[in-house]
């Protein structure tokens, strides 16, 4: 089934203890859609400029990736510059230009009303709440934010988070976010905000889904995926969001909404976000084959599961 | 099998945000011999002062622990005290009074000599070394070091880790003693330096143990085993050493040293940390069942396993 993004698409300069690349495309819905082309169709709404060129437009259309929601406006693509060479797991920003972002409406090309899956990547919640409410046919949202949101536009984002089935989240946007300290019960707080379900995400731990009570299944236990130990992560730029394409595509691979299928979801999301890193940008993401994914998955199975 | 534990005899006062207690019956050799009772026969080698009374003696007594190798010596028992007050993971020491503990020297009674387990707990690689070499009878050893000994006595410590077969150590002491930043680099360097596994315990994200290329089994597949996510940590103090004890005492209850059983040992060991830090001191510890212990071991399985 079919899965709308809304999200960013950015020209990234990226400086890792194992090198530097300039102008390298990326952006949350790149990596979103390259993710979760893998497992089901996919369809982008975002706004590029006049820098974005046919050899990028390549990118999503050899993963067969419907790229008619993309506007083209005047002026320079979002730029982003950061690097991670004290810490791989966390960026260190060193330049924004939003350029044709910063004003940027969502504009749903019709042929993608129909879209049951949903993904609201890291934007204004307002815009966020805006893409859902325009359309009918969505059987789950999931949705990402981030600490300036949490923190500069509350209001909005509670909103939005009353339309959002899955949110997708790391630790401190999760405590930051229920202003409390301990995981389980931040967990549990950002749940009575709207979200059927949250994935909290680890980085190089893995990530663990939270449920409120009785969605999805019955009872309340969270599940833990594992991330894999990586030896060389190149370029931790958009695991995040590559982590988000594999959760929500294998569930928009699959019929039904349940436990089981979450949490094999939550394995999947791993094994993109394992991918991602590998190299700089979205190189190892462009081409994949389903054995390396399968032989991925089964890597992280037997990571965990006992015998 | 018998386990013979190595380590520290300790009165703790601790803060946490949930309390404060104080001449709490703690140390290493407590929490690691509560936690592996629950196995296997467990001895202790450890000395105490004259403060140590006839009603400590009974917590080890009470769950058949064999105490005759803790030496009773003049002076108070060694003291620590610390608070979690900012950070439930890391303890911020606010005084240690080594007392007894300054000239500790273990003395191994006949009635150990045949043990076939052995846990060298966080004490001078030296000392570590010496009891292990005077058991001829061993058939596995694990380990602790902290920080201290990495930095101050590298060279015993190098010393120790060759007898050492399994060491258990946090993810900022393995990085520090292999001088790499890299996880499982840093894992491969460590095994180079002796052990044949290395259990890095991350907190509250779990543990990974790592594999010398063929030890107990094929290949080199590292393992990760969750924690679980806790409501309410009322206090860290021994997690550590619970999650070594559960850990070792597992494998001493096995016949055999299959990976197998390392795997599942990582599995207990991750349950006895999660009941250890829910009440203060070893008060969890003193009085669990078998069946709350088999309950938790099955929510950590299905917390990471898919059907």
């Amino acid at each position: 089934m079919s899965i709308l993004v809304v999200g960013s698409v950015a020209f990234d300069n990226i400086a890792t203890p194992s090198g530097r690349v300039e102008n390298e495309l990326g952006g949350a819905a790149t990596y979103f859609s390259l993710a979760a082309s893998y497992f089901s169709d996919v369809r982008v709404v975002a706004v590029v400029g006049e820098d974005f060129s046919a050899e990028h437009e390549q990118v999503f259309r050899r993963r067969g990736i419907d790229i008619r929601g993309i506007e083209h406006a005047k002026g320079k693509t979002f730029r982003w510059g950061g690097q991670y060479l004290d810490n791989l797991n966390e960026a260190k920003t060193e330049f924004t230009e939003l350029n044709v972002f910063e004003t940027f409406q969502p504009h749903i090309p019709p042929e993608y009303m129909d879209s049951q899956f949903l993904f609201l990547a890291n934007i204004h919640p307002s815009l966020q709440a805006a893409v859902r409410l325009e359309l009918e046919n969505v059987r789950l949202t999931g949705g990402d934010t981030m600490n300036y949101w949490i923190q500069r536009t509350r209001k909005e984002l509670e909103e939005t988070l009353r339309m959002v089935n899955v949110l997708l989240i790391n630790d401190t946007e999760t405590k930051m976010l229920a202003n409390e300290k301990n995981l389980p019960r931040a967990a549990r707080k950002v749940l009575a905000l709207g979200p059927q379900a949250l994935v909290v995400k680890h980085g190089e731990y893995g990530a663990t889904i939270f449920f409120r009570e009785g969605a999805f299944g019955i009872g309340s236990h969270p599940f833990r995926a594992p991330a894999l130990p990586i030896d060389e992560v190149k370029d931790p730029t958009g695991a995040g969001d590559s982590f988000a394409g594999g959760f929500i595509g294998y569930i928009a691979s699959q019929g039904q909404l349940t436990r089981e299928v979450l949490k094999r979801a939550l394995f999947y999301g791993g094994v993109m976000g394992s991918f991602a890193v590998e190299r700089f940008g979205t190189a190892r993401l462009q081409s994949l084959t389903r054995e390396e994914l399968e032989a991925r998955f089964q890597i992280f199975r037997e990571l965990t599961h006992l015998e």
